[in-house]
């Protein structure tokens, strides 16, 4: 069964994803619903807790659109935390006061590792139903984009119990019994992959994998285990719906050093955090993939005239697109729950002002 | 006036850093006098807390042996805190409980900037003293390597006030008010190398350049800012101490993506974390530098089968040292507190041993 979507009026960001001509340079942010914004922290107080907003897709509907009504984005994405794929699984999540997201039933141990199973996606419904409620609110405004976290990502955070400063425990595990973590990293591999092609039905027209902590990986065990393990995810995942193309994404932060490597496992893009130079990084992968990226988040702490600056400074690094190029503006992380709206605008503003320009 | 000392019974570590032929990879480990050491939690809680350690010249001195009676070590490093300096400058170092380091007087404004000076180098003296009283006291074992924080490292704490997990305060006064950042760090910089002189005069035998931070910076800011710093402190830095050599290392972590301009710089070697590849880090240097690193720390809390085999893929990557090129086997950053000291004891006979084998 397919769902029926009103047409697509700005569709600058796929475009720039599949490497096709653009006018602009269309962008998005990362963490774009959230904290930084007045009327999230309203709709949060609203639903009561954070997984009460993320749970419910009325709430997770209106915080997606929230951004877009502010500022002229290419494209949305979907609200929701990068947990919910472990959540389905048993785990537990919760969130502790003042905390970040923490499980109550962590991998522990090998009898823990090898009882886990790939979750009932209907367990994962409110998802793909905030998808399909976000999809047609959007009315074809921009495209949406769905998400998950890396099969890596998400088993740092199974292993670990909760967010770390040195993943000892994952590590550890990885190290003295990589067959354990292959396990779970299959596993993860496998869900992730069904859970994005469930969020594809729902009416995702792009996905993108977040491999937040791939980066805390030493090189050898980010080919061996991350990466390896994203590209089974794109080996499962499905690449057009109904004859429509839904271009992907893989950003692994801190993964600068790998980039020919992630360029190669078959994803569209590849997103770039704020360390790495774009001229080169485009030099490297030449026109084997898209990029996004990659601002750093502190410039919207400056003033309006630095942060024109600092974005003209990523467009000309980026240069003017080619035949066959594509560059998605982004921030190089997560906007800050502190930033300054008004900076945001100021920002969205340049990038699309600066990269008319530089196509004239 | 020149002290005199013991001529030295293990020169590998400098040899190595020098590109001079060895007979086998030396090591040594960041922080390896540090809190995994039990006898080391012994004699703080005599010092009664960090700074009445490290200030005290006879404790720093009794810390800082305290690995190299335990593991055949090919280098000890002087104990003390990264932040002495700024302390000296007057910002007032403290500890909170369970805490991280802390300035009661951050640099928070403009005045505050403008009013920063140079240390007096005789309120660092007992930095001084433990220097000459270890190297007295090594008695021509290994080599003593003296260090500091790099010029933006300790400008993030110095504006922070403290650590960070998004350097927001130094990074918005580096976009908004370069002249200011490029105050402290030109002060900085003078202050380190004086810093660092003083230690090579007092007895060290080699010098490193801790820039923890610099991985902070996105990629022209960290050129300009955190690099150009470092320059001008080894354009100030002594070459060397009564005709003898005194090697430098220079570590940015989290900068393997700019490993040819870093090497560059004028230091004799390059430390590395454990993202980077030994083998194309080789590759994008040539003999410029010696190589420093860069085993993961968390692989010591795997068992001694993986041990050795991840020491062995270090050893492997970097391959065989040929005439002209150097390797000093290290961490890819400090060692964690929770390290069982056996671990580290296996790590240091697999590198001895197999780099001896990899040379047969």
């Amino acid at each position: 069964m397919s769902i029926s979507f009103a047409p697509l009026k700005n569709d600058t960001f796929l475009r720039a994803l599949l490497r096709q001509p653009t006018e602009y340079t269309p962008l998005w942010l990362m963490r774009q619903a959230g904290r930084y914004l007045p009327e999230y922290r309203a709709t949060r107080a609203r639903a009561g807790s954070f997984l009460g907003l993320a749970k419910n897709p009325d709430y997770a509907t209106e915080v997606t659109l929230q951004p877009l009504d502010r500022f002229p984005l290419d494209a949305a994405i979907l609200f929701s935390d990068i947990l919910t794929v472990p959540d389905a699984m048993g785990l537990g999540l919760y969130f502790a006061d003042g905390e970040g997201p923490k499980f109550e039933r962590p991998l522990r141990d090998e009898k823990a590792v090898l009882a886990l199973r790939e979750p009932d996606l209907a367990s994962l419904q409110y998802v793909f139903d905030a998808v399909t409620q976000i999809r047609a609110e959007l009315n074809g405004r921009v495209p949406l984009i769905g998400f998950s976290g890396s099969p890596w990502t998400l088993a740092c955070y199974m292993v670990e119990g909760g967010g770390s400063d040195d993943f000892r425990s994952v590590k550890t595990m990885l190290y003295n019994r990589p067959d354990l973590m292959q396990h779970i990293l299959r596993t993860n591999a496998a869900s992730v992959a069904a859970y994005l092609n469930a969020q594809i039905d729902a009416g995702a027209q792009a996905v993108m994998i977040f491999d937040t902590w791939g980066g805390a990986l030493a090189d050898g065990a980010y080919q061996q285990f991350s990466l390896a393990s994203m590209r089974e995810v794109m080996r499962q995942l499905k690449r057009e719906k109904d004859g429509v193309r839904i271009p992907s994404i893989v950003f692994t932060k801190g993964g600068g050093l790998w980039l020919e490597e992630i360029a190669g496992i078959g994803a569209d893009a590849v997103g770039l955090d704020w360390t790495v130079n774009l001229a080169s990084a485009r030099q490297r992968v030449g026109d084997r993939v898209a990029l996004q990226g990659n601002l750093d988040p502190v410039v919207l702490f400056a003033d309006p005239g630095q942060i024109q600056a600092e974005v003209a400074k990523v467009l000309e690094s980026f240069g003017k697109p080619q035949a066959g190029s594509g560059h998605v503006f982004n921030l190089g992380h997560g906007i800050s729950q502190f930033t300054p709206p008004d900076s945001v605008a100021v920002m969205v503003e340049a990038v699309h002002r600066i990269s008319r320009g530089l196509r004239g």
